[in-house]
């Protein structure tokens, strides 16, 4: 089954555009956890079936198993999900990018050895490095456009001139080519972060109602909920996957870590919906 | 010690600019090696113990490795390179780009768990995507600029309008941010690939004599490594880091492989010398 349509299918099914990010820290594991040798995958599957019910997606980021050299934890992780929650589309948030047999290698690992669903990916390198990706037209590429993190408006805002004499910003040229050159398979997404919501409208505008947009920001970053709605949903009140990992993750460090992330992702869940 | 410390001295006394990319395809493994349940990693010692005389440094692709789940076989020849061919840096061709703690993850993975003397990293994301690798004042930081392939342009070729009424592409604001911004701890370098010599020498012109610039696309993707030396040296004659993968690995796919290697390599170290 396709990225989108899974995606969509989830969104009518759970009501919920609350995307579970899994995010493991070394040093933050719950009482109970912290000398369990599985502990990485453990902690992962806690968290999943207790926050299962409240979310459209899940996003494990790599880097957080990887320094960890828990890659198995994540396979694993991942193939518990597909097993026990069908339906729910599993985010592979890597921001991969590279070119030729090396950007061929990064998706194998992304959708062939992880399973993924989906996978981010940096645009920098131009339309040749998203290739290997964009022709798995089963599986989705969620591409950077305007992140979250103070730093973002270094390179991604700087104004690109227009043949007209006009200038637009870098992340806008991106959604431009998202939407326009680059989505012939129907299979991309866009990152725009919580924290700048009058830039999410601007690429809501550009990229039309369809294309999805995943949001990180909303938890910990301080993005603003009502404002990041009111920008990003399109006329069905969905196309927005909005993206908590540390909120949900470490609403306890006791034992009831599972249960307390459930309400928190629960909460989130139903402060979204009050919004939409 | 210092990643650029220890590029300089291996530049000096091995009297070569070469870097031997470590690449492992998993369909082009020499004969004898085919059924060796071990082939990654041996693959990689015998091209690194056969070409480390010709080398500069060694890169490793991270993605071929993980694409076939041998991150096991990459920390195991990182370490061998350090334990037997000491003084010779090791850069991690990882491409990484993330933020916060993420980006703290991706630092720790790349030196802290592979060991590597220096990661290549992706800029979209600005510079407090960087902070945590170039902190590591005794490592070393590889940014892309412009890149070798065919895509490269769609976005690093973009006109970015100055104040001024003039425009730059949007790899020179980088360079310049590269050079201006970020490089307190004097441990970053660039990529700017072979292939558009013209554009190495705008970098070299705008990032001074002493940033070290790794130049990929000079082997099968066809640079024209004359015009590579005269735009990109420095006044040392060095300043360089050329690298070649495939040309080098993959010279013979018989059990000759190690010295077809061995001898690709010295004759490549050889036509660069000749033109510096």
């Amino acid at each position: 089954m396709r990225f989108i349509t899974t995606l969509k299918s989830r969104w009518a099914a759970s009501g919920s555009l609350l995307c579970v990010g899994i995010d493991p820290e070394p040093g933050r594991y719950p009482a109970g956890l912290a000398d369990d040798p599985d502990r990485v995958f453990a902690f992962g599957k806690a968290i999943v079936d207790a926050t299962a019910e409240y979310a459209c997606a899940f996003k494990p980021q790599i880097a957080h198993f990887a320094a960890q050299g828990a890659e198995d934890a994540l396979e694993r992780l991942i193939a518990h999900i597909h097993a026990t929650h069908p339906g729910i589309p599993v985010i592979l948030d890597a921001k991969r990018g590279d070119i030729g047999s090396t950007a061929q290698h990064y998706a194998s690992e992304a959708f062939d050895r992880y399973r993924a669903d989906a996978v981010t990916v940096n645009p920098y390198l131009g339309s040749d490095s998203l290739a290997p990706y964009l022709e798995r037209a089963d599986r989705g590429l969620v591409v950077l456009c305007r992140t979250s993190n103070p730093g973002a408006a270094e390179l991604q805002d700087l104004p690109v001139c227009g043949a007209d004499g006009t200038s637009r910003p870098l992340y806008q040229r991106v959604a431009e080519k998202a939407a326009r050159d680059w989505n012939a398979n129907g299979n991309l997404a866009l990152v725009v972060g919580a924290t700048w919501p009058g830039q999410l409208g601007e690429v809501r505008a550009i990229v039309g109602p369809s294309m999805p947009l995943l949001v990180p920001g909303i938890g910990a970053q301080g993005g603003d909920l009502d404002a990041v709605l009111r920008q990003g949903l399109n006329v069905e009140g969905t196309g927005l996957i909005i993206s908590s990992s540390r909120a949900i993750l470490y609403a306890s460090s006791g034992a009831d870590f599972a249960v307390a992330a459930a309400c928190v992702a629960r909460e989130t869940r139903d402060a979204i919906n009050r919004l939409r």
